[in-house]
């Protein structure tokens, strides 16, 4: 270590972590091989994440459709090496790097291109250390189903936010007990797996929740779980349009925004902790 | 971040794995704050670590005793904040950075002052990337007691190391279940708790190992176990002093030499694979 290996940073978005990869004309990683991102995301013997951002310009990564009203590429793959579509915690960290390099302006709308299309953020006060809101797009609803945990069972709240979502009001957070394993779910309503959020009222406008994730198990946050949830309570409250929730989550706080023309917009804080080099 | 903060490194020996702060003079951290600590060992909103080892000049650390016979004082905190003696992995990480930096000469024997005395590390054919071994002093044998999880019991040596072992043989590491929580011991005989070890023979010298530290849960190594493993499988086997055994952990591979005067050599890997600066 020391000039040898290539750059490097750390950051989280309410505890949902990444290894930030610096890499603007492609020319650091190429394709960016998935044992590499296995060994940048290991806990113990690698620098540990939840996932691997490459930070990379649009006209660089090479993939159809991507730099068509953006600067900048958010190349996201998951802890195993596998690629993702988006990632609402990850592109908060992301810009907020941006920012920080002083590659965009928080002055103003950040447009950051990712495999589910263009994502607008925009930070609080225009500050580079404000608060980052991302337009995550629009959620669909799919009706009721149920999710159980050893002999305990809970209706749920069926809702897609690009993934599916199983919401389940709970009495309180430790009926779901250690979620060692993946909840009970109707396989026929989710053939590919859910992502399953047990919720609690904390008071007007404010709940928190615990999630599971598919393939991850229980994590400190989830982006798209925290939107599926302020749906299901918005809905639960027959709360109108254009009314925001605070959803508390294990890892932090999230502020979510159902829009009047359906848009969910997810506000958040985002950090960068350490930079450097790395040899892996 | 970019300038701004302190410098850090991470590394690891057989995936125990530690956050080191170089400061030489003791003018970087000065007392290093507990919840700085945690911090940095925090795994999702800091750096990572099962520990800290700050770097920092023998005579600069203003304890007693510190710095007789080593210019480099190895400062280790417990993920938890917790000021402690010792770490066998540890040691090695540190040795290698000091290696690394041209700050002490791989081909001598390399004293190290820690708060369980001076440690001597030897770097293998006296090579900066060279296996390093640590001498961890000698064995202290109690006699037989019992170990048990759930509803399985197994009879288990009493081995200290400087802290306190439960060795057990079993037939397959799966035996032991998921590990959640401490397996049940004597409070009779440890009193503040205990260290376990499952074993299973691998061949002539080779055992493999789990391990439930206390205060941790299970770790993907424990150097100390290690030790206090082979001890107890060179007394089953009636193995003479001057043997070595291959000890397998979750996280790598150690070999354990008991010496003819009594003494344990451990001699494993040490990795850096990251560096730079963090504004935790």
């Amino acid at each position: 270590m020391s000039s040898e290996g290539y750059p490097f940073l750390k950051g989280h978005g309410t505890e949902n972590d990444f290894v930030l990869l610096p890499d603007p004309d492609g020319t650091v990683h190429g394709a960016l091989d998935p044992d590499r991102v296995r060994a940048l995301c290991d806990r113990r013997a690698g620098i540990g994440g939840d996932g691997v951002l490459r930070i990379i310009r649009a006209a660089a990564i090479g993939e159809p459709g991507a730099g068509q009203d953006a600067e900048w590429f958010m190349d996201y793959r998951n802890s195993d090496g596998s690629v993702s579509e988006m990632c609402g915690n990850g592109v908060r960290v992301f810009g907020r790097h941006l920012a920080q390099r002083g590659l965009v302006d928080p002055a103003r709308p950040v447009p950051v291109a990712t495999r589910a299309g263009v994502k607008v953020l925009t930070f609080a006060d225009g500050a580079v250390d404000g608060e980052i809101t991302v337009d995550m797009g629009g959620p669909t609803v799919l009706g009721e189903t149920k999710v159980s945990v050893g002999d305990r069972a809970w209706p749920a709240l069926h809702v897609d936010m690009g993934n599916p979502h199983a919401v389940a009001f709970v009495d309180d957070l430790a009926d779901a007990g250690l979620l060692l394993d993946p909840p009970a779910h109707d396989p026929a309503v989710y053939p590919h797996g859910v992502n399953v959020e047990f919720v609690v009222r904390r008071g007007p406008g404010h709940v928190a929740l615990r999630v599971h994730e598919r393939g991850s198990g229980e994590t400190r946050s989830c982006g798209t779980g925290a939107c599926a949830v302020m749906v299901a309570t918005a809905l639960a409250d027959g709360a109108a349009r254009d009314t925001a929730y605070r959803i508390d989550l294990p890892g932090g706080t999230l502020r979510i925004t159902w829009t009047g023309d359906d848009r969910i917009l997810m506000t958040g804080p985002a950090v960068v902790v350490a930079e450097g080099r790395t040899s892996l």
